[in-house]
This record gives C-alpha cells, sequence and structure tokens, in this order.
C-alpha cells in the first residue's frame, strides 16, 4: 500500500454525491480530507447537515476557493454551467479536477448547447479534460488535469452495450435502451415527484425521449466501437434510494450465438475487478452492487425475436458517481485502482 | 341501479387475486358473496387470514364443491392446471365461470402445451370458454359461460398497443416491451426473492425472454389487429406492492406525427371510462392507477430514432386482475360495466 | 338511502387532507362537490395537480369565497390560525363548517396560546362549535354549525383508551403514549425530512415531549372520564404513506384481569361499527385499516410488570382525518354514519 | 496496524447475521475467511446464495466441522438450542467461539428454561463463556474461550439506558421500552409476515409482552447497576432493511435537570468511539447508524411528567449483531477494538 496521502476537496459537499464522496473517502488510504465547501450552508459543520458523520467528520464548510486553496485534487459536484469557472482556478494553481458535473463530459459543444442550453466560454479548459470511465477509457488518459466523470445512465450503458458493439455483431439502430434509477440520481434538492408520499408506491418514466443524458451514451459508443448510432433512451423513477438499471435491448446478427457473446464479454472485462460478467441464466440486480463500485451485468437472449437483452446494474451514487470519480483519481494518482472502493454491496 | 344481486363464490379466495375479488365485491351493489374456498385454510374465517375484513366478511372458508353449488357465478383464482376440472362442474351445473388462471387464456392449445407444459383435456370446454379484455373484445361475447380472465401483463399491454397496430403504422417486429410490476403480481406464496429485505431496496427482471405471458401477448395483437407479430417481452420486479408500467417501443412508419398518434388513441377509447389517455406531456404512473380499475396510457415519440414510446399503467390486482374480472362479470350479466369499479386511485 | 345532496366545498383542497376529502367523497351517495378551492393552484384543475383524477374531477380550483358562496357545507384544511376568518364567513352565511385544522380543537383557549402561540379572536364561534370524535362524542353534539374535526394522533389515543380511562382501573400519571405515523401526516409540503431519500429506510422520533397534539389528548382523556391527567407523548415517522400505530401504556390498578379489560372495550364499542376490538392474542396493524374509516385495536397485558399495552391503528388521512371529517357530516345532516365510510383496507 | 491474520469460520453463514459477517471480515484486515458452513446449502457456492459477492466469496459451502477444523475463532450463527454442541467442540480442540444466538446469553439457567424452553446440558460450557457488550463489560473478559454475542434489542436497550440506571436517578419499575426493528432482524427464513406485499405499508407490534429479549434486558440492568428491575418491553416491525430505534421512558427522581442526565451520558460514555450522545435537541434516527457500527443516543425530558425519553438507534446486523461479534473477537484478540469496524453510515 502506498504511503502517500493525497489532500482532497470537496466543492458541494452537501449535495448526495458530494457526500457520497466524504463517505468513501474517509476509508481511503491515501486521501485525506482538506476541505469540505457548500454554497448553502457555509459555516456550519458537515456532520450538521449529515449526522451520521458526527464525530468523524465535523469540519467546518468553507468556501470554494478555500477548497482549492488546500487540496491536490478537487472534486466538483455542481449543477452544469457552474464548473468552468472552478477548473479554471484549479489549472491556474495548479491543482486537479475532477468534475462530476456534465459540463466537460461532451466533446462536441454543439451537443452541449442543444441538450444544456449552454457555450462553451473556455474552450482551452476542455482540452485540458478528459472523459473517463476507466475500464473503457483509461488507455487514453494521458495526465490531463481535468477529468470529467461519467454521468450515471451511461456509465451502466456504456459497460453494458460497448462489447456488443465493438464486435460489430449487431444491427445499427436497432438499440432501446429502457433504464431505472434509484431516487438519488434526482439529488437532494426537493421537489414533489421525490416527496415521500409522492414518490413511494409509484413508479414511471420521466424525460421520454428528451433526457439529457442520450448525447453521451451515443458519444460513448462511438469512442468504443466508432459506430455513430442512435439510440433511444428512457429513465425512470424506482422508488429505492441507490441504483440503476438498464435494460438493453440490441438485435444480433444473424446467427451469433449467445454463448459467443457471453464469451467475448467475459473475454472483454477479464481483467476488470468492477465489472461481473454474470453467469448466464441470471439476471443483474441493483441490490447486489448497492452500496459498491461494481457493475454487473447479465445477457440473455430471445431466440423468437434474436435480440439480445443486456441488463446493466449499478449503484448510482458510487460506480454511476462518487466510486468512479474517486476510481478516476486513482488512475490519476496511479494507484491501484479500487484502492478504497473494495466493499461488497450488503445483500439486505 | 339494477335490484338484481348475483351470488357470487370464489374458489381460491384467500390467494391474493381472490381477496381482492372480495375486497372489490363487498362494495358492488349487485353482487353478494355466497361462498369462498381455500385449499390451504378450509374450515377457517377469511377473517382470520386478511385481518383487515375482520367484522365485515368473517365468512368460514368452505369447499370448492360448495362453493359451485351455492353460487351463480364462480370466479376461480388457482394455479394453472386446475381449472378445467372445475369448469366441468360449473357447467354441469349450469353455472359460469370467470377464470382468472391461465387455462382458457390461449386459443392455441400447441401454444399452452410448449409455455405451461400440460394438455387441454376437455376440449369442449374451450369451445365454450371466451377471453374478454372488454374494451377490446366485449363486441365478440356471445353469452359464454366461461370467460377467460387475461393476464396482468397482457392487459397493460394489449390497451396500451392496439390502437397503434390496428392503424398499420407501425414497423412490424419492431416491438419492445419492457414491463415493471409490483409484488403482488408474484402472489401470496412466500419465495425467498420476495421476502421483504430480499425485495424491498431490490429491482431487476425475471424470467428474461422466457415469461408465459409472451403468446397471450401476441395473441391479443393478432386479435385486434390481424398481425401476427413476434414481440420481446421483459418483465422486472418492483418494489412497490401493487401495479404494472408496461413501455412499449415501436417504430414508427415514416412521417407518422405524434399528434395523429395522439388523435387515434383518443378517438380509440372515447368511450371507454376505464381507458385514460393522458394529455401529451405528461407520463403515466403506476400511482394514479393503484386501487382503481383505471388504465392510464401516455404517448411519446422519439424523433431522433421515429420510436413511439407508449406507457400503460394499470394495477395489476384490479385491471390486472380481480377488477377486470368483475368488469367481465358485469359484461356477462349486462350490468353496467363499471358497477362497483367507479373507486379512484389514492394518489399517496 | 336518503336521497339528498349535499352540496359539498373544500377548501384547502390540493393538501392531502383535502384530496382524501376528494377522494371519498366522489364515492358518497349524499354529497356532491360544489367547489373547490387552492391559494396555491388557482385557476387550475384539480386533475393537473392529482392526476389520479384526470376524467373523473377535472374541477378548476377557485376561491374560498366562491367555496363557501356554492356549498351547504365546507370542509376547510388549513395551516393554524386561518380558520376563525373562513368560519366567520360561513356562519354569517348560514353556512356549516367542518374545520379539519386545529384551531377549533382546544376548549381552552390558554392551551391553544400555550402550543400554538396565538389567540382567539373570534370567541362567538368557539362556542358555535363542537369537537367530535363521534364514537366518544357524538351525544353531545348540539347542532352546532362548526364541527372541529379531531387531530390525527389524538383520534388514534382517544379511541384507544377511553374504556380503561373510563372504567377508573388505571393508574394515574402511568399513561406513557408511544406513536408511529407515516408520512402523509407531514403533509404535502416539501421538506428534507420527508424527501424520499432521506426518508425511506429511515425511522425516529420527532418532537419529542413536544408535540402540539398532547393538549388535545389530554383533554379526551379528561372529556370521557373526567379525569385531569399528564401524559407523555412520542410521534415516531414512519416510512410508510399512511397509517397511525400507538402503543399506549397503562399500570392497571391490582387484580384487573386482561379478560375483564377486554370485555370492557367489546362492550364499550359493542354499537360501534368503526372501531374493531380485536380477539385477545391479535395485535393492531397499520395494514389492516390503511384506506378505511376503521380503528383497531388490541389488548395485551403484562403481568410481571402488571401494565396494560393498548394497541391502535387508524388511517391517518381516512379515519385520522378526511374519513372522520365525513363520518362527523354525516352526524350533521342526520344521515347513516357510515355513509360513503364502508370501504374496507385493502390488504396489500 | 498488526500483521497477525486470524483464521476465521462461520457456522451458519448463509443466514442474514452469517452474510454479514462475510461481508464485514472480508474487509478486516486482521481476519481472513478460512471456511464457512451452511446446513442448507453445504455444497454450493456462498456466492450463489449471495450473488452480492460473486467474484470476491466464491468459497463452497462445507460442514460444521470442517469450519471448526479450519479456524482460530469460529462465529455461529444458529437458532437457540444448538451452540452447546458446537462450543464442546470448539472447547475440545482448543478453538475460540463467538456465539450470536441464545445460548449463553442468560446467566440463569431458569430464565432460560423459562423463555427458550430449553435446560443447559454441558452447565461447564457456560463457566467457560462471557457475555459483552464491551462498552459496558469489557472490563470483566477474562479470557474466556466462548463469547456470548448479545441480542439486538437488548444491545440497543443497554447502552441507551446504562448511564441512567447506573446513576440511581430513576425511579424503578417506571422503566416503558418501545423498540422498532427492521425486518432482518425476524431473519432469512420465509414468513408470511415478512413476504414483500404483507410486510411493505404495514407496521405494528408482535410478541407484545412475551418477546424473549425481556430477560437479557433486565440482566444487562442488572450487571451494570445492581439493580433488578422489571421492564416492560415492545418491539414492532418497521418496513425498513436494517435498524433498531428503542425509545426508552424512565421517570426520573425530583429535580434532575436533562443537562446533568446529558451529562452523565457524556461522561459515561467518552471514550467510546462507537456510542454517540447526540446533542440535545437531536433525535436518534436508525438512518445515521445504518451499516455502521454504530449506536446513537439521544435525550428527552418531558417536564410535564418528568419523565426522561431515551432514544437509542443502532444497526441490528451490525452493532445489534455480526459489527458486534466483531468488535468481541477484536476484544478476544487484543486488537484495536474498532479494527474492520469504521465504516459510517450512508445517509441514503
Amino acid at each position: 500500500m502506498s504511503e502517500i496521502k493525497i489532500k482532497v476537496g470537496i466543492i458541494g459537499a452537501t449535495g448526495y454525491a458530494g457526500a457520497e464522496l466524504v463517505r468513501l473517502l474517509i476509508a481511503h488510504p491515501n486521501a485525506e480530507i482538506a476541505a469540505l465547501s457548500s454554497r448553502s450552508y457555509e459555516g456550519k459543520r458537515f456532520s450538521e447537515i449529515y449526522p451520521a458523520f458526527f464525530g468523524a467528520v465535523d469540519d467546518i464548510l468553507t468556501s470554494e476557493d478555500a477548497v482549492i486553496e488546500r487540496s491536490d485534487v478537487i472534486f466538483a459536484s455542481l449543477p452544469h454551467g457552474l464548473s468552468e469557472k472552478i477548473a479554471r482556478k484549479c489549472i491556474d494553481k495548479g491543482k486537479k479536477l475532477i468534475d462530476l458535473g456534465a459540463d466537460f463530459r461532451l466533446s462536441s459543444e454543439s451537443d452541449y448547447k442543444e441538450w444544456y442550453g449552454l457555450d462553451y466560454t473556455d474552450k482551452e479548459l476542455h482540452e485540458k479534460s478528459y472523459y473517463m470511465i476507466p475500464e473503457l477509457m483509461r488507455g487514453g488518459y494521458k495526465g490531463q488535469p481535468i477529468i470529467a466523470n461519467p454521468g450515471c445512465y451511461p456509465t451502466s450503458i456504456a459497460l453494458g452495450i460497448s462489447p456488443i458493439v465493438k464486435s460489430g455483431n449487431f444491427v445499427r439502430d436497432s438499440i432501446v435502451i429502457d433504464s431505472k434509477s434509484g431516487v438519488t440520481g434526482a439529488g437532494r434538492g426537493l421537489t414533489q415527484n421525490t416527496h415521500y408520499p409522492d414518490c413511494n408506491e409509484a413508479f414511471g418514466p420521466y424525460k421520454v425521449a428528451a433526457h439529457r443524458h442520450t448525447p453521451e451514451i451515443e458519444e460513448n459508443i462511438y469512442k468504443v466501437s466508432g459506430e455513430k448510432v442512435k439510440v433511444i433512451f428512457t429513465p425512470h423513477l424506482t422508488p429505492v434510494n441507490r441504483g440503476i438499471v438498464s435494460t438493453i435491448y440490441v438485435t444480433l446478427k444473424e446467427d451469433v450465438a449467445l454463448s459467443d457473446v457471453y464469451d467475448a464479454y467475459v473475454g472483454f472485462y477479464k481483467n476488470e475487478k468492477f465489472v461481473r460478467v454474470l453467469p448466464l441464466g441470471s439476471a443483474a440486480n441493483l441490490k447486489n452492487v448497492r452500496m459498491s463500485n461494481y457493475a454487473d451485468i447479465s445477457l440473455h437472449k430471445d431466440a423468437r425475436t434474436n435480440r439480445l437483452v443486456i441488463v446493466a446494474a449499478i449503484d448510482n451514487m458510487v460506480k454511476g458517481a462518487s466510486g468512479q470519480a474517486i476510481q478516476n483519481m486513482n488512475v490519476m494518482f496511479s494507484l491501484a485502482e479500487d484502492t478504497g472502493l473494495t466493499a461488497i454491496a450488503p445483500s439486505f
């Protein structure tokens, strides 16, 4: 185990992703929390907002500038549109940034404009940033000081779909993605839809054919396979706290057997600790990855329609956000990638 | 309001569908419960099994024969393979039967053999039976003494998909159906997957590409449209007590506008009380139909992939089982179809 | 069944109690909804706020004055401090008022001042009002035009404790009340504690030794028994949508047998449809009363400490709010008390 | 950090407490899992039963004898009545045993007979065993080879009540304990009450005045304070997976201020990492201790009735079972007591 201690700061520490970063980082042997900021709660103790940390993380919430000042690496978890300014400060001070927001995720500025309604105002920053799902993209990381941490849905989908799209054994434009997310995916902000009595014993889709993760999903497919495909993506809100299940439908080329697909997946992920291709006959379920950095993938074939069904399950807050961000930090600092991330899901 | 009082019996009264029939029937102005049977609990009071009915339905659970003897119409809610024998007794005694099981649902005996592993042993009964989702099939009902009550998933899907398949404006074999059901769909029998700590904070698919409702779904499409299509159908278990949401993906023919589809749906269901085509921009959610006989349908188009997304939500225990069975009874006895079924979902 | 149709209006119709009134009233044979008001949503349709009512209650939300104008009886469901003004208008126009808020519940103005921080400003109104849990107090109703509808916790507690306090067989000042409520009890307003991910998989007390229902609980005991006792009352928030369970501990006088207590309870409630004294050996559970106007009471004795444990379960939104309000309306209009309120809890 | 690696075996590894031991032990730096047994699943892989461990703990489940043979310390998690035989084998082979069952918890054989219906058949074993809640009893541990791990409810209650009973500032026989447990407390075995649709949206007490943890609770009070008191204890089943909240009512002697009680609690636990006395004004909630070994205690006084309300929250599976068992192992092997147990609760 390396003896280094990275000084870590979190901007937006009282949002769900921020709080999850704190939870994971205090168990990370090579990190120490240097500073936490919150616009809403500056001056309060972190443990006043999250009493689970009483006695363990009683740090007083400070400003963004103080976080940048005191840290080697800064995690920013903010609504979109706010990260460029922070990134500029980090770069100018020689600090590293892992951005959990959307501002550095899309390589196409026009996609960003179309889906988020904003422009890139400091374009140089985007050249210094790298979007990374480590299992798929770590090879291309060249030490960029900004890492764009992927969205939760795109992570589950890219991990689930990459081996089959890379193999080429599928029918273009046949991809249908039906995803289901736990409620933390909607964030800590209060809304009627996430008010307990309105959300409990409820289930339904939202932002049908209009979710901002769509271009990120398609760009990931392009990066892995060189294929420019259009996907349909429908997210649903599920009454659990955590987890995403993406059920992905892909029509196979003729004569592609499920066992061949399975072998391809196992081969694709053979060196990956966090991606588990389940034995044929099993079905992925978010309960087996909750609170963990694992992604479970199960594969199924409907011979009647020649469709492959890929089910990918992750914890939206860990592999879909804060855990992957730490995994990215580990890459950034050349630590073993699983450092601080080895917890297994509680099964109940 | 008609003054008739139909004597109603329930075989399998202590299963979930049976108990839901009791709950709905005691509020039905033209029905009176004549007898209830249960193999597991014969001799006990119904309210010992379901204490919610203490003081209201304290009937002693009796035998199947006694139920048939005392009733004008019998609801049977049993595992598959048991209904033919009961149907024979009903027919021989001149009683009517509404079967909530699977034994009379499929018109093709070979489909039944393939998916359920059993033969039809008393074929004459099948000629005296009629499968009925009233909104789609009441016109064909000719007074058959046996009504096969549809499955929960097929009900949600047939209501959701019929207008578009009937219109012909869709691409054959493009249909992908991703359904999510509450846990009552798995019945009252104990299993590890439905044990509370294993089922709560969990979500995933089951019987992928292998669920027995598949041939029933395809047969419904055929009945409505004359089209023999193959669908892929994936059910998921959702941690809510009740409700089904079916998200249905259909590729549209070129130049079919969402507004045209919407108009077609509104027209198709314009005389149907229980089917609500939601305003464009809304998304169906099971919370708005729970405990009610309503089916909510929302329509969405993904212009990027030219796919129609149909979301159909029902309560699996009401419109998907016991409520529709009573609706079918109302048809059978020429009562107003909504008699006893007008309750609105509690919103919380 | 009487042929009368009472014109009913609801002020505060988009709060949870208001929406529950709508749900129950549309099934009431002698009521018709005349008008609904909402400060937050005036001008919108009720079904826009609660889509479960789409096609059934599409009324446009209007003003409080319009509601009063068009109705024979007005239900008001508002935060405390707002009811006197509405009551004055109702009285002046000869309308009846059933107030679901706290403003008319306490007979002692000083208690109201102490616990709610406000004065009675229109004292005449309080002489024209009557607080009523029908099972305990209908005998004293003299046609007052204002009925104060009881709080949810006090209803469960008064029904649970009245027979034993009236019998005198208990030790004064031994009463400990530990109550647990579903989340609808906190209302429709958004708070962090009722945000789904903060509230799900959580459980704990709130307002310990400080809840405003305390004086109402004590006043009910006084009304029934003439005893001025102090109780300790601790409410807890439970992750279910609906229901209250109050576990009440009372030390018995020497030599009081459980069977005697049981007989006293059965006798006390022998003519009451909505109060069910469960057989000894059973335990009340909110699942058996959800969505219904029933109150279930179970009785237990701990011989080791000579304590009686009374468990009282109601649905906080029905018997604890809107259902009891309609029951009170039935009393007010001399209808059978169970009119429109006979639904049994769904058991799942 | 010590370099020792204790060989740990688990008998009953597929029950909930067993699986939780596995989850915690694989993160323990000084333990390695040597063998796991299961009567129900011998010969299967552990990860077949708990797929969350796929790829991490794929050990084949073996026999009890093999577990004893291969381990330095054995955790046994079995129904009562089975531990003596295992203990005898352990002792004879010079192995240590930490028993999570009830068989070694009560020092009084007659209490065991009364509440569990069985005799002690190998009495020598009981002299070699020690019951230990470390915070309260570690001082008395003399290296006994058998540690009786406390019950979940008694742990929460002993931690909550010890400072006040030890202070003597309370009225004997005034103690009322109202506890609420998550559903894992009922174990992995299937029952109707824990079937999801029967358990979800439900809440109620069980085993009122009859729960087997009662004598253990009273014995703990006696050990700490020398007081033989009788308590009334009522457990309730709460629809969450994990956690216990015990609300404890104790009448204070005259003139005992809440601040004095608070100071006594803070002093009592000043060296205890896992017991957190919350600031006055806060209320303990199980969400802040879930998945962690922490116990949170909040203190409240009702001046009107002179009662102290103590709220104690733990995770029933961690501090109430497997976490405390590991804490006891740490004591047994002279490791830092928090080794492997420092995780903080996820707040959502």
